[in-house]
């Protein structure tokens, strides 16, 4: 089965003209087996014109659609100039299973990758039943361009300090799956209240996991106690800076 | 069966007044399907006076019992003002199973960290054997306040430097159980010389580990090589400012 | 069976004074049940002359072979001054199948680790297949002295900048082996473009993983697919100033 999915919401969107609505980019979501076709269109405006790419991490694909500019030995979907736009054929193997980041990864990646040109793909395993609740998390830092400031706050999804993060919601019984990624320069820690899980979903029990840059750890858990609890990045200054957010159980 | 712990004895003793016999906290040991009452006076003194809490990790508690302040959202154990007292309920749930830091997440959370507001919950299998041997390793710098000092020291449980730091004794042919803990900004890597174990309980064998803020690692081993050995934080900043400390193993 | 290894190669080449081709020092490679005997004299030249030694991860050793200084209790392989000799005796006992790190641990290990005095070590289990292709890969950082350069570049194997790092090879149906070792203050996290492995040989499949000092993550594949890749660290700066290299995969 063949999914389109498209990108240019994100790069019209671009996180430091259109604010943090636009940070992460849209989640990519499939089943093992699928075949994606992702139309990237760079629609960054003039302010910020520059070639772009669409890196994926987790599916498989030739090195045609591997969306990372390499100089002199850059194939076609690794450099995306103003305007263009170029088409991903990427595939869901078993192996994929999971969730992953995609991001920018042309000649400016960093600066880009800073201003929010990041997504998630989900690719749940082939019949197998969804989680009541599932969300993405991107954990990392920004500097508003426009606003002038010097400071760096430190986000989830774009936005800092719980209330303007995301709130997530669930009921007692349900599933629920959170999938974490780090996306800047910095190691974070992965704190949830209240709450603990299966590391890697093997047999350590942990409330609290490093998560690096373009790594993702999966937060999987059957809720049972209903209340608010926070969520956040355990390295303190980065909480400090905004890393945290609300966890609302409803009975 | 409850337990009732004292943390006021951590308090009175706030690290920065009362130097680093008081850095950890009390331990906290008890049994899966344990109920820990724990009894929380702030004794912090004029000089230090403000609020803290204690949040635990691992365990099961209802969110009164979270210890987290949460601004406008803030429950009655997420505030413990100069002088007050309050009793957490913590249960120790099968998924417990293991050793946790806990640490103030009051107003101040991030400073009173750095002062040594923290310690350890063990929580035993039901009717397991126990180690032999069992300790517990906090990594975290500190500035001590009272000296004046610019320099942060790199530390493990309130000391710097072998020979300040736990030395730790054990036997050929004993259980060993080193629970170590990251409670800073930092990430650090444990290293203990002359010994493996399995990474996380796991098929993976290690001698140098990842921990970060408020994760623990487990370093479990039979001890069967005798002498004088150095564990350490494989950071080599970290190393050379103080975090190593000596093992001793007699035959 | 005993295996000798000449450490002299690495100690005269010093990387500063030699030049990057003498990073990462000669790998030992042996098989469980192996007694590795390692004869290492310091060649230092006069310029860099000091002690150094040779401290192994993942063997079994007593301490008199730790190769650690450790002031007043050091051992005669803690301590080997300019021009001096000293044979060390290694064990690859069952636990220590996998790759490890060896490296300095005189009384001037950061910086002598800064300048590249490390090395690995591969331990393949007893009458086990070997990988077709298999490499070490050491991540460290490096401000090359004798060009008076202020900037550190982020090396892999001593140098920084696909073309200039290895550039590893190999062939679809090839079982490849990645060893990557982090070996300075930072924590890395590695990302190989185009494949993924189980991490730590667990259920977990990751693409892109965590790698702190001195420690050891090992990338296991089948290859299946050709083309140019990028390897890199994904923390970003580090992949901005240098630490990237190429893998060419023909059909």
């Amino acid at each position: 089965m063949f999914r389109a999915f498209a990108y240019q919401l994100m790069t019209e969107g671009f996180a430091a003209a259109a604010g943090p609505a636009a940070i992460p980019g849209p989640t990519l979501e499939c089943e093992v087996g699928d075949v994606l076709r992702v139309h990237v269109r760079n629609g960054l405006p003039d302010k910020y014109a520059q070639a772009i790419t669409m890196h994926p991490h987790g599916v498989r694909y030739t090195p045609e659609y591997d969306g990372a500019y390499m100089g002199d030995f850059t194939r076609a979907g690794g450099y995306i100039g103003p305007g263009e736009e170029f088409t991903y054929t990427w595939e869901a193997i078993p192996e994929s299973a999971g969730a992953w980041p995609y991001h920018d990864h042309g000649p400016n990646h960093t600066l880009n990758s800073m201003r929010g040109l990041f997504g998630a793909i989900i690719i749940h395993p082939k019949d197998a039943p969804r989680p009541d609740v599932e969300r993405v998390l991107f954990l990392h830092s920004l500097a508003p361009p426009t606003t002038g400031l010097k400071r760096v706050f430190q986000c989830i999804n774009g936005c800092a300090y719980a209330g303007n993060t995301p709130t997530i919601e669930a009921k007692v019984g349900q599933n629920v799956a959170l999938h974490v990624f780090g996306i800047d320069d910095a190691f974070h820690d992965f704190h949830m209240h209240g709450h603990r899980w299966h590391k890697d979903g093997g047999n350590f029990v942990s409330d609290n996991q490093t998560v690096g840059p373009a790594e993702t750890i999966t937060v999987r858990f059957k809720e049972d106690n209903p209340g608010r609890w926070l969520y956040h990045c355990h390295v303190m200054s980065h909480q400090d800076n905004g890393m945290a957010g609300f966890y609302l159980v409803t009975p």
